[in-house]
């Protein structure tokens, strides 16, 4: 069978470059006559995988020199509680609630302290972000927390609260690599790699050296120390050395295709494609308010269950895969990632076109 | 280049037909026309991945019906924490100290309450098992705690200590697979995947449905609670997917050759071979009690840094890889997991025989 378009939320499409390499490398890697997959994590070659691919990240994120690159387990539900259990000195943290992953970082972080939610936007089913301004930062918070991109709801932050010298700790899962960032802003970045960098397993962890010690909350496991794995290279114990190899190809085809800004700029014109026809659809429209548009999740919906429900059907049939609405929201949506071709969303926008005229 | 033998203690090497069948299927998946790291977790497809995995499983290994199978993140390190923080009631926990693993086991455990070392082979660099009878139970133990087989010493449980009625943990991350077990001796086997199983980043953990419950220790993360992987089938969050389905290639490449107890045929004449050769060697010895060899780790010794060092340098030149011994053995080490051909160890051999002709 011929590749599909495949528009899920994540796990998600990857290059198909990355993975031709990946399977034209699988037998034996570079010439050491075996799999990166029966490779010594303490070995030359992948130390140099591993290495290659932070070198990668960190060029293309201009991540300074301060700042840690960890590859670690667990994804970013594990990190929900890693950010407690390193970070709160004083038990307290602020958090803006955007969704269905800010709300179980806040679950998670009610397990070690007091959470106070300074901003929500629950009341309109995530559709918006709140406003950032004039946000009352706790005196005592230890960081102040967004989910960056709401993957479910399809909003992103395009400004940043103001956390009067509070750190800032962001949950870029959906949208890390989809434009340049700057850094130095967070105090942590973290992101599951199986949305924008590469299989699920592995969680990049961007984290500033003085947010590093060995003060962590009491009963905290040593995996779940940031110091055990920035101490170690990220290999305290034997990394997801597979998945780790993978993110390093898709840094190195992000930054053949030009970088983050090159990135930005195909991620713009690939997500105006679909909100340009949603805006002009009489059948489908966005749900999202227009100025916190992701670039990466589109929901929409026709109005009517039974016509979300049709077009799901037809377009499954015509090769667009996963593109049923998360039940919190219903109707559809597009998980239009960096390595989602341009072609794929006009060639879904042509059969959301057709399916318009055919049932008027 | 051609395919090496790597003796690689872990991640290590796997079935060749495993390889192919991945580099083959990466790009599209049985027509589904992704690879299976571009698929949701939550899509039928990969439901049948996980349930064929753990099917399989359960049949090696006729894990009987209350025992659930989990597929978690972190590795065995991750495990030494998930113990004590999901089984500690009394805050007690009797350890026997086979080597290294077995050390970070009990540190770990530490931080959660009182751990007993009621054995240990530290007085001999840990070249034996220690006497499993009359050991002193602790009442108010939790569990008893055992590394199954030792892949730095090369040591291998071939008894069980009797544990007065308390529930028997055991690491086999080295031998899981490698011979039949009577699961129901214990109330947890957990194995990291990258030595019998699979790639690094999934550790398989089997564990008794009474031992899971929400009567964990304070402030342990939801991520490391039995519980929640229980309830959710291993999909609570997104899992290490594609780790998971090279791990059910791999189960069914150990069911075609005809299972456990064909394993362990293998595996005893595999090593065999090289035990016999060190047996009978006047310049090689090993270096653990006879009744306590491993059938996995062969660690072996000259007598001589010098030759040892000689030893390695030719033996990687000549397509050996990863014979060095770890640091705290010196000396030489084959691991002969059992994706291992038997060739691969005759070849070792002959070529063993050859350096000792040499070396007189």
């Amino acid at each position: 069978m011929a590749r599909i378009y495949n528009f899920s939320a994540g796990p998600a499409v990857l290059p198909e470059e990355v993975l031709k390499e990946a399977a034209e490398e699988m037998l034996d890697f570079r010439n050491t006559g075996m799999s990166v997959m029966e490779m010594s994590h303490r070995s030359k070659a992948f130390e140099e995988i591993i290495g290659e691919a932070e070198k990668t990240l960190r060029d293309l994120m201009h991540i300074p020199d301060n700042y840690k690159v960890l590859f670690l387990q667990g994804g970013a539900s594990q990190q929900f509680a890693m950010i407690p259990m390193n970070l709160m000195k004083n038990r307290a943290a602020d958090h803006i609630n955007t969704g269905q992953w800010a709300k179980k970082a806040i679950a998670e972080g009610k397990i070690y302290g007091r959470i106070n939610v300074i901003a929500s936007s629950e009341d309109k089913t995530f559709s918006y972000i709140p406003d950032l301004k004039n946000l009352k930062i706790s005196d005592d918070a230890d960081y102040v927390y967004i989910c960056h991109n709401n993957t479910i709801y399809g909003t992103k932050f395009n400004d940043l609260p103001e956390t009067c010298g509070k750190t800032l700790v962001a949950d870029m899962s959906s949208d890390i690599l989809s434009e340049p960032v700057d850094v130095t802003k967070y105090g942590i970045i973290f992101a599951g790699a199986q949305k924008n960098i590469g299989p699920a397993g592995v969680v990049v962890v961007i984290i500033r050296e003085d947010l590093i010690t060995d003060d962590v909350l009491p009963g905290t496991p040593t995996m779940l120390k940031y110091k055990t794995h920035a101490d170690n290279k990220s290999l305290y114990n034997t990394p997801p050395a597979y998945g780790i190899y993978i993110c390093g190809k898709v840094f190195q085809w992000v930054q053949r295709l030009g970088g983050l800004e090159a990135m930005k700029k195909r991620n713009e014109e690939k997500a105006a494609v679909l909100y340009d026809y949603l805006d002009s659809s009489k059948l489908f429209k966005g749900t999202v308010a227009k100025k916190d548009r992701s670039l990466m999740n589109v929901p929409f919906v026709t109005g009517s269950e039974e016509l979300d429900a049709k077009f799901v059907k037809e377009s499954k049939a015509a090769g667009f895969e996963n593109l049923k609405g998360h039940r919190t929201v219903g109707g559809m949506r597009a998980s239009i990632y960096n390595a989602m071709p341009i072609e794929g969303v006009q060639r879904l926008v042509d059969f959301m076109k057709k399916f318009e005229e055919e049932n008027q």
